[in-house]
């Protein structure tokens, strides 16, 4: 599809690492829109016909693929580099997997699962799920960001100061968003599309769907941003808040163990609700329900939430 | 104002400790209906003429007053108390407080500060902020749970399995909130009513309003539920949404930290932004914008983002 971009960065133009040695795929002048063709994260090991088999015998030096670099004529540490996301073209097809080790059950959910997604891509119609539901879609990219300036091999997985895998759900089509450059030309790479996920992507998997996306670039001299940002320029939920949500907490010292157990209610909420195994439930949880901290002041004991949009099963 | 409820527990029938040794003041009927008047989480020592002197000078064992208890006639440990919030009469003021020592940035915000707002009651106008912006409103009780089954005094402050000051900002009308019982006729409470709050309560206060309640209750059997858990009628965030939101990030490997860095940011933004003071923009942004985890599972580093409505400032 052709998105009306100034270029085009193909699907074999992608790097597994940030360094900010690799050199750079095009220079954009500011102002200037490219188009990426961007692989799903398995980089192609699992397609629409796989089966959960695939899913323990994927290689992850070949994970989580990222489109670029592109570097941005001019661009100087201490700049921010707009980018602006302007379009999406969905493939209509996406997988969700439980991959053994990753996930914030990882240790709740030790075997693989793999569930494949066929969606339309000219509506805007919910993906139903075959254990039961219809999921809302919003396209957007998980890992966006830019080289960071310390020098060799980085890891695609985590998030840093630069993004990277930050796995934003709201950084859709409209959304403008500002990274901190640090190095000359800022080195700008995106990959890890979703076709939908919520906040937090518990399971570790979003549906994960090869996408083409458009995206403008722009600099900000001498933003001296400390971390990313962005701004939507509209409402973010309302693709899938109309019947509301069912909500459980978890209530105590740790974060992350709150968070734990919150999806574990909500997991033992659905699964026993809608005659659905956990694994289905876990899946489910992961491309559409939302984490988010409601209290993080009355000590020792913070609320994190879990919010699942009841759309999806009613 | 007549919430048309069977019964009326007043300002006084009111605790500032959880304590399954503390008598009820009224038993009601599965079914039954009740209307509580509930103080200011200063319990009057703050007025709508109160400066910030008042706030170095509170005494906190009056901190946090709940009216109660309420027995639930037959309710067992292990059953369910299934609140409906069935409606609130707001009074029309409340106040905002930085009390040191206290909220998510203490140590960066060691002086008191207090805000006074007025608002309309017969109206949903959003309530103007004197620094500058408007914040729609959303009331709810940030104070809501029953007695533990661990005998003795238990600080009003932290929220518990049992539920308590949970802060968690869509408990508004229409809400029905599970709670789980430990001890016989559940002995239930409520307090810490809010005009408004964002998703962590990050200054340690909301819009805190003196208002009375309505909410019916009624007994699920043996439900066994490990933690508070609610449903909502419908949207949550419509009230706030329609201009979409700025967003910044904190990312890292603790959520907590990545929490306060996510909303250091913003508050750099706001004041910067729209010539606030840093102070200004902490007291705005608890009452009205929300801490979210968009990600806990790209190991080792989590974001944590703080989401604050355009149509406050915009």
């Amino acid at each position: 599809m052709d998105l009306h971009t100034n270029h085009t960065i193909h699907a074999h133009q992608s790097h597994h690492s940030w360094d900010n040695a690799i050199p750079p795929v095009l220079t954009v002048a500011p102002g200037e829109s490219v188009e990426f063709a961007v692989q799903d994260a398995s980089a192609g090991q699992l397609t629409a016909r796989s089966g959960v088999a695939d899913v323990t015998a994927l290689d992850f030096a070949q994970i989580n693929p990222v489109c670029g670099p592109i570097r941005i004529d001019g661009a100087k540490p201490g700049d921010a580099l707009k980018v602006s996301v302007l379009a999406f073209a969905p493939s209509g097809w996406g997988w969700t997997a439980c991959i053994p080790g990753f996930g914030l059950l990882a240790d709740q959910f030790p075997e693989p699962a793999l569930h494949i997604w066929s969606y339309d891509t000219t509506t805007a119609k919910p993906a139903a799920y075959g254990p039961g539901g219809r999921v809302p879609l919003k396209p957007f990219c998980g890992t966006i960001g830019v080289a960071p300036a310390e020098p060799g091999v980085h890891s695609i997985v985590p998030p840093r100061r630069v993004g990277g895998n930050m796995d934003i759900r709201d950084l859709a089509a409209g959304t403008e968003l500002y990274l901190p450059i640090e190095v000359a030309g800022a080195l700008f790479s995106v990959g890890d599309s979703h076709a939908a996920q919520g906040d937090g992507e518990i399971c570790g998997t979003a549906i994960e769907s090869p996408m083409s996306v458009a995206l403008r670039f722009e600099l900000i001299r001498d933003a001296q941003l400390p971390s990313p940002r962005f701004t939507t320029p509209g409402p973010v939920a309302r693709h899938l808040d109309g019947k509301g949500y069912e909500v459980t907490t978890g209530i105590g010292p740790d974060l992350m163990s709150a968070a734990r157990d919150a999806v574990r209610h909500m997991i033992d909420l659905i699964s026993t609700r809608h005659a659905m195994t956990a694994m289905d439930a876990y899946l489910l949880c992961s491309v559409c329900g939302d984490l988010r901290i409601s209290e993080i002041v009355d000590a020792p004991n913070w609320v994190v939430s879990f919010y699942f949009p009841r759309i999806v099963l009613d």
